[in-house]
């Protein structure tokens, strides 16, 4: 299946993870525990609501002849006949948010034709909230919502998002360059992070954390398709790391060259 | 005209603010800057918008016999022939997360009955991309989307929301509450921040810049009616706050007496 196919599946898996989730919130209970997921998280209902939608869609493609891998935050890693081709889904990044009530939350896929974050061929993130579309091909650009896409041309540290899953650490961590923004914002998603630098609303961003590859993979591509730079926090190549379960190197994105320089000499205190 | 007709004016105005927004993001130019509002921020065609819409129903109310003054950000402060009512409004709250493209911003609107904090007798605030509305009447309990709504019950510091205006003094401000949270958040506009507390999505409040009256006076009467607590970063009553265009002290809000004093005794260094 090519990559304009697989787009199109990723985007059906969307649609049924938003429809999902309008139906929980209407009720209580999306937060209900049910335990652990294989990334390490508690598995809440909406977790598993999202995946589940995801997985129904995987199903019938596989029913249907295609072979790939599965990696995903909940049930970890389900081998659909072929190794060759690599399904990644945060099914909700902001779990946190979606589970208190802050309606901020997307779902995170990517397709790759192998194990490293460089195979990544196409990412797809949806903003589950207001219902807003970013994807990118590999060579063929970022989009939201249909529209061609690209970081900004600012040269100055402007807004600066962040992520703090454990505050105590990250957030010292992140200090030397939070200082230096002129805005800060802490979201709690990290896909939504990176669909924000990749359409220009934002300006840097900064996980002072591991992260998972299923967290960052789609959103990786879609920067690099609209112009900018993800590296890790010493400005290092992540396009060896690997696509699994396991947390990686903490990382940084930068709509520009200019802003990744002027945010890594902050980070070292430069 | 009585609290609940004051109610349908401001769902009313934040219909048309809701309506206005979505015209203005179809198409570019949200952000474009017109100079200096009456608060002192830069106005944007987009807060200039907002304003209008809120004051095309204001223009009716007082050509219907309504009198009152209007203090909003943009503006100022405006006389329709009564100083004894006072609307308040931010028409955009969080317009940086607007103007920038982070879909997470708010309209909110106040109605008091003289000069001071302890006049709000009304407050409303919507979130303007998903629509949730928000609202309180003094003694009458806070409501969301019509539902009734209550502070958490936590008794541990989970999930804090602080705002960040200027980076470099206030995440150090706030770095002795943020270090003990499990979760922090950022999200970049206050009225909304409160709506999250009201509604149980958050903890704990912290505002370390001073702020503007318009900024929380809805959100103040909000947190107090679903049964939270706001007072200033050192615990004082912020009921005699004059309700007007200057900013005021930095505030914190909770859930509930246990979390406003483990806030306060983090706050101290304690």
């Amino acid at each position: 299946m090519e990559n304009f196919s697989w787009l199109s599946a990723f985007k059906d898996m969307g649609a049924k993870v938003r429809a999902e989730m309008g139906e929980l919130f209407k009720g209580t209970g999306a937060g209900k525990a049910l335990g652990k997921g294989a990334g390490g998280d508690t598995t809440l209902l909406l977790d598993k609501k999202a995946e589940d939608a995801i997985l129904s869609v995987l199903e019938m493609l596989h029913e249907s002849g295609e072979r790939f891998k599965f990696i995903s935050e909940e049930l970890g890693e389900r081998d659909f006949g072929d190794e060759g081709v690599v399904i990644l889904a945060d099914p909700i990044d902001g779990s946190n948010n979606a589970k208190y009530g802050i309606p901020f939350y997307s779902t995170a896929l990517a397709m790759a034709s192998g194990g490293k974050l460089s195979d990544v061929n196409l990412g797809y993130i949806i903003n589950l909230v207001n219902g807003d579309e970013f994807w990118a091909v590999k060579g063929q650009g970022a989009y939201k919502n249909g529209i061609r896409i690209k970081t900004t041309d600012h040269v100055e540290l402007g807004m600066i998002n962040f992520e703090g899953s454990n505050p105590r650490r990250d957030i010292p961590a992140a200090m030397p360059l939070l200082k230096v923004a002129r805005k800060v914002r802490c979201l709690g998603t990290t896909a939504l992070d990176l669909a924000c630098l990749a359409s220009g609303a934002t300006d840097v961003v900064l996980i002072p954390s591991p992260s998972r590859s299923f967290d960052y993979a789609a959103g990786w591509l879609l920067v690099r398709e609209a112009g900018g730079i993800v590296t890790d926090t010493q400005g290092g190549s992540l396009e060896e790391t690997p696509l699994g379960l396991g947390r990686t190197s903490p990382f940084i994105g930068a709509a520009n060259r200019t802003l990744l320089d002027k945010a890594l000499n902050a980070l070292k205190g430069e």
